[in-house]
């Protein structure tokens, strides 16, 4: 059975991506939570990988790091992760490595953070075009490949958990979305892989101020913070 | 036969990742190049894909954009890009995400450009880091599979196509290295592909000012410039 480093479920945006996806795969797997920011959180990381970050995979003598080559691990070793079609594979490809890469604006404006809620409010034009252009990509994989499901190619795939931590700093920041973009982020919340992260997130008591926005939450789901 | 779209040879680091893949592994493709930070360079951009950015590969039906999701379609559609043994396999998608999403510090304070050759000195501790852990890959990737051969993997892969421009930036502001790096980095330099992007991108005559530095050369390669 293979083991899955991860960090906090409140906040580790990378960790949530592989985990979804292992578990709405139903493929089977073992846990090592290391929580974010505390001063030996670097040195424990390093013992699993050298980059020294998290998500990290290992399975036997592979270790496997970087949230995308993870999940095309995952995909050739223990269950297809990606479209079956190969031009809505190559889009699903062409998309969550633009999220590996990119969304910078509104990954720096708002982290995530599952414990909280705050009021809707202008977080700069970098922010909106992020955002219009997360919906531009809903529009177009769906409109093409998404018939046969809620997901961005129809059924759940890889491209699904590469953007469910977008898909929770939208609702966590109470960002205004057309109607199409509203549906696809609720299919990704009401998944029920996401829900059990979610409820373990909420049970967590780790405060990592650095993704704590200097607002007044209009929700706190944690007894903790 | 599928198109790759580029950017100017001279300064487009990405483009020259998927490239240089498909050059190595002898697929043939056709090219259309579109310089940057001209007045029309985003509405060129746009009219291939919709994420604005370069490099594009079209192959009939399919579009792909980001180098990562090209080099994974040209993988399974036209010559295999990865290690074959499946430990080196998921090392080597590793180390590549881990350049798509990384060296940020080294990418900005040392833009690719092949014009030029600029005099060793402090770059600052971030770029050290970034150094440090690049040689850190070239050194464990090829202890424990780089028998077969003087890339990452022994055989070139698209893991070494990945970190290519990074092996130019370290080459053009003469960054010192150690003895296996050095190596490494002269075995991407020399390879037959690389050597005609370079050749093709000396006789550029575009000036992209954002990544020019602001040092006198100790060489210039370009008459142009
Ligand atoms: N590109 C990486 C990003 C991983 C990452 O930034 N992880 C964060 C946690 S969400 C981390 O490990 N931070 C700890 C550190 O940098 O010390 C991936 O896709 O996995
Ligand atoms: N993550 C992308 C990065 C692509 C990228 O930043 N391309 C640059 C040229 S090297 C570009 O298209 N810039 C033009 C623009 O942003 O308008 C990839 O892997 O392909």
């Amino acid at each position: 059975m293979p083991t899955l480093v991860i960090a906090n479920k409140c906040y580790s945006s990378w960790s949530l991506r592989p985990w979804l996806l292992m578990k709405q795969l139903g493929v089977a797997f073992d846990e090592i939570m290391i929580p974010l920011d505390l001063p030996d959180t670097k040195e424990k990381v390093l013992r699993h990988s050298p980059a020294g970050k998290v998500p990290i995979l290992i399975d036997g003598r592979a270790t496997v790091w970087e949230s995308l080559a993870i999940m095309e691990y995952v995909s050739e070793t223990f269950a297809p992760a990606w479209p079956e079609d190969r031009e809505a594979r190559a889009m699903a490809r062409s998309v969550a490595a633009e999220m590996h890469a990119g969304f910078m604006a509104l990954r720096s404006a708002c982290p995530m953070n599952l414990g909280k809620k705050y009021a809707s409010k202008d977080r700069g034009e970098a922010v909106a075009r992020d955002v219009a252009r997360f919906s531009e990509i809903v529009r177009q994989a769906r409109e093409r490949f998404g018939a046969g499901g809620p997901f961005l190619f129809g059924a759940f795939s890889a491209a699904d958990a590469m953007y469910a931590p977008l898909a929770t700093r939208l609702e966590t920041y109470s960002i205004a979305l057309d109607r199409e973009t509203r549906a696809y982020v609720d299919a990704i919340l009401s998944l029920p892989a996401f829900q059990e992260w979610r409820s373990e997130a909420l049970k967590e008591s780790w405060i990592v101020d650095a993704d704590e926005a200097d607002e007044e939450p209009i929700e706190n789901y944690r007894n903790a913070a």
